[in-house]
């Protein structure tokens, strides 16, 4: 029987919250992996087998392979987690939204072609867009609410009916979610808005980009979003990890920055717990 | 030189307000089409052969392709296009949305991988996602605005200072246009809604889906969004157009059903100039 996203997400929670997230940009990689055939693939390879101890789940961005021509790599990248880390799931970080017939084929790129165990979503065009993906009971799905960017002000802050859009996307979700396969996206920049959104979701999963580069602070994070249980956040860290080093030890150099978020995360979580 | 997406468009507004939709769907396309190899390019280019002359631009719809394992005879349509009909601009309809770093990537994809004329964007993360195309200031974006899908409610018209959030992104757009290339996307089953869009965003393009299998009214999209110049939107058909015929004259079945939404289009430009 095949586990559920869920199950395995809660699984793996008792061991970390970290995410790692896969944006390969070949202009960052290190210049020997560029002479290699499927230097995607090698890249995210490396990363992934010097950190899968560490993660709770792996976000491939899907932009950075379709800019690249690599959907063959992203295919390969998410079959070697399968097969070599079967307990860690897969969310492809595509962000879709169109209506029912043309959602359907976006969820089976992601769940029948890509084989991913979950996807982000863009709640804009409704729950019409959202439906198709969710029919996939043992899939997940995380829909964008306050996004990580200053510029995700401009819409998700309107007031709407007394309070911010993006906690009206958040009502809307725990509404939309019977099939009790929905999570939200959230980022670390903003943790009081992260706060106002746990408010409301009860023990929704929520991802939240931002803790690396984009510089959102952990240790509120943590505060704001997590559950009791220490469980319920996915801290996605893609750049910051990536791009540690840029020669020949660059997936040790990615491994032990990737250490030092989960320390710093540990140090949030006992201090949650005070 | 490149002729810009805008001007490409406003030369073709001349003769034709219809955009013609691709989205191949190998389940709904002619049982012999599925004998030869490269399906969805033969499907596609037998379908553009027979309505070129009737159409302002083509919209194909990524999500068909990405589904079937299908970019490379996306890459290939579009060059097909641009090599045999110059003039016909092509919207990659991908409602892309992400932050910058992300986002351009995506813009590479659209503009750079697939050489589309126009991409259709989401706006709920702000001008952040959209910027990365609009640099690109020969080319065009189309932003949603008011889906034709009956979910769209449920966020659109949500009431943001006053009016629905559907008519706050329109003044968003309008103040994001700096490099004139902006659209909306709105859809023919709402036409008051078009009305009200129109009125706030001046001479912008408005891409109109929905005018087929989704059963928009022609007559009252053109009175309720033409320009008086018999300008300014693409009344997009894709379902009704591909599918009119199963068997080996599918091409000319498109070809009459595409010809009569061209008359009715016809009617409803001599009803709006009276």
């Amino acid at each position: 029987m095949n586990i559920s996203f869920m199950q395995k997400l809660s699984d793996n929670w008792k061991d970390s919250l970290l995410c790692i997230g896969l944006d390969p940009d070949p202009s960052k990689m290190p210049p020997f992996i560029h002479t290699k055939g499927g230097t995607i693939y090698a890249f995210c390879k490396e990363i992934i087998d010097a950190t899968a101890d560490l993660v709770c789940a792996y976000k491939p961005q899907i932009a950075y392979f379709s800019a690249n021509h690599a959907e063959d790599q992203l295919e390969q990248i998410i079959i070697y987690i399968h097969e070599n880390y079967p307990h860690i799931p897969v969310i492809l970080d595509a962000k879709r939204g169109d209506i029912g017939s043309t959602a359907e084929q976006y969820a089976i790129e992601a769940f029948e072609r890509y084989k991913a165990d979950a996807v982000t979503l863009n709640p804009y065009m409704g729950f019409d867009a959202i439906l198709p993906f969710t029919s996939y009971t043992d899939k997940g799905v995380f829909i964008l609410c306050r996004t990580s960017n200053s510029g995700g002000d401009e819409i998700q802050n309107l007031q709407v009916e007394g309070r911010p859009l993006y906690l009206k996307i958040a009502e809307l979700a725990s509404y939309w979610n019977t099939n009790k396969n929905i999570g939200l996206v959230a980022g670390a920049t903003y943790p009081n808005e992260l706060a106002g959104i746990r408010h409301i979701v009860d023990d929704m999963p929520i991802l939240v980009p931002g803790i690396g580069i984009q510089g959102g602070d952990i240790g509120l994070t943590v505060k704001a979003g997590l559950l009791p249980d220490i469980s319920g956040l996915l801290l996605n860290s893609s750049r910051a990890i990536l791009y540690a080093g840029n020669d020949e030890d660059f997936a040790s150099a990615a491994r032990i920055q990737a250490q030092k978020t989960c320390e710093e995360i540990t140090k949030a979580i006992l201090n949650f717990k005070i």
